[in-house]
C-alpha cells in the first residue's frame, strides 16, 4: 500500500462536494453564514446552479453542511493535535495556542468562521441554524472545561476550582484576541493573550 | 423654559433621519451592517425608497450612519452614565456593568451592532468600513485603558501595572458574556462575568 492508496478513496461526487465546502467556509468567514446561496456558491465554485443543487437542496442545506465542515476542520486542526500532548496545561496550552492561531493557519479570510455562526445565530431563536450554533458551542465549552479538569487531575491546577468558570476566563482571551487582532497587529495581540493566560494559570495553579 | 422645549428643537427632516438611524441600528444587530441597504430599510420603516436616498445617498452612507449612531447610543448608554461614577474601581466597575448589559437595556435584539460590525469589516482591508470599525475599537480600548488608569492614579490598581494588558483583560470577559450569554442564560453568564471582572481585580490591585 503506497501513500496514495493509504487514503480512503473518494468518489468524484465527494470530491466535488469537498471543494463546494471548503469555498463555502472560506466565504462564511468573510461574509458570514447569510452570504451562502447556492446563486453566490456557484459564482465562486464556477459550478452551475443545478449543479450545486445536486449536492445541497437549500441555502439551509448549504449552511448546515458548511457549519459542519467548519467544525470539522476545527477538530482536525486545534483539538486532535492539542490531545497529543500529555493531560495537564501542557495539553490546555496546546488547545489554547491551537485555538488562536487556527483562523490564520487555516487560511481563513475573514476570521473564525464558527465565531461568525455564532454572532450571526445564537440571538435569532427558532431559526434552524440558531440550535446547531448553540449546540456548536456547547461542545467546545464543554471540552475545553473537560480540558481543565484533567489538569486539576494531574495536580497542576488548584483542587475546587470550578472548571466552567476556567473555560470562561480562556474564551475570554481567545476572543479578546479575536477582536483586537486588527487593532494591535497578530503579534502584539498574541503577547497580551499569553500574558493572559499565564496569568490565568497562575491564578489558579494548584 | 419648559420640559418640551428643553429638548434640542430637531425639524422634521431630523426626525425622520433619527428614526431610519434607529431602525438601521436595530437590524444591523440581527443581520450586521451588510444586510442595511436601502430597500430592506424603506420596508423596514415603511418609507420610499427614494425618500431614503434624500437621506443617505448609498448604502456605504447608510452603513456609515448607522454605525455612527450605534458608537453614539453606546456612549450614551454606557459611557457617560460610568463618567458619573468617581474615578478608580468604581467607575471601572460602572463601564464593565454598562457594557455587559447595554445590548439587552437597548433591546438590540441581535446583540451588540459595534461588534457585529467588528466581525463583519476588521478583516476586510480596503473596505471604508474596515477603517471605521477600526477607529472605533481603538477609540474604545483608548477608554478603557484610560479608566483603568485613573483606577492606579486612585491607587486602588497596582502601580506600574499595564493598563492596556488589563484593558485586552477586560474586553476578553466583555466578549466571553456576550458569547455565552445565549449558551448559558444571562444569569449564569453574568454571573461568571462578575467573577472574572473580580478576580482581574484582585490580581492587579494596588
Amino acid at each position: 500500500m503506497n501513500a496514495a492508496t493509504a487514503h480512503k478513496p473518494t468518489t468524484k461526487g465527494e470530491d466535488t462536494r469537498s471543494a463546494i465546502l471548503a469555498a463555502a467556509v472560506e466565504q462564511a468567514s468573510v461574509g458570514g453564514f447569510e452570504s451562502l446561496t447556492i446563486g453566490t456558491l456557484a459564482e465562486k465554485t464556477g459550478m452551475s446552479k443545478s449543479g450545486l443543487f445536486a449536492h445541497f437542496g437549500s441555502k439551509l442545506d448549504l449552511q448546515m453542511a458548511a457549519l459542519d465542515e467548519a467544525a470539522r476542520q476545527f477538530t482536525e486542526a486545534v483539538f486532535l493535535p492539542a490531545m497529543k500532548a500529555p493531560r495537564g496545561l501542557k495539553r490546555l496550552r496546546a488547545l489554547f495556542e491551537g485555538w488562536i492561531s487556527w483562523p490564520q493557519r487555516a487560511s481563513m479570510p475573514g476570521g473564525c468562521p464558527i465565531d461568525a455562526a455564532g454572532r450571526e445565530y445564537q440571538h435569532q431563536r427558532g431559526h434552524p441554524m440558531h440550535d446547531a450554533v448553540l449546540d456548536r458551542q456547547r461542545t467546545l465549552d464543554r471540552e475545553l472545561a473537560k480540558t481543565v479538569l484533567l489538569a486539576v487531575e494531574a495536580g497542576e491546577l488548584a483542587k475546587g476550582l470550578d472548571p466552567r468558570q476556567v473555560a470562561f476566563e480562556l474564551l475570554g482571551i481567545i476572543f479578546a484576541f479575536y477582536r483586537t487582532e486588527l487593532v494591535l497587529g497578530s503579534a502584539e495581540a498574541s503577547e497580551r493573550a499569553r500574558a493572559s493566560f499565564d496569568r490565568l494559570v497562575e491564578a489558579y495553579r494548584a
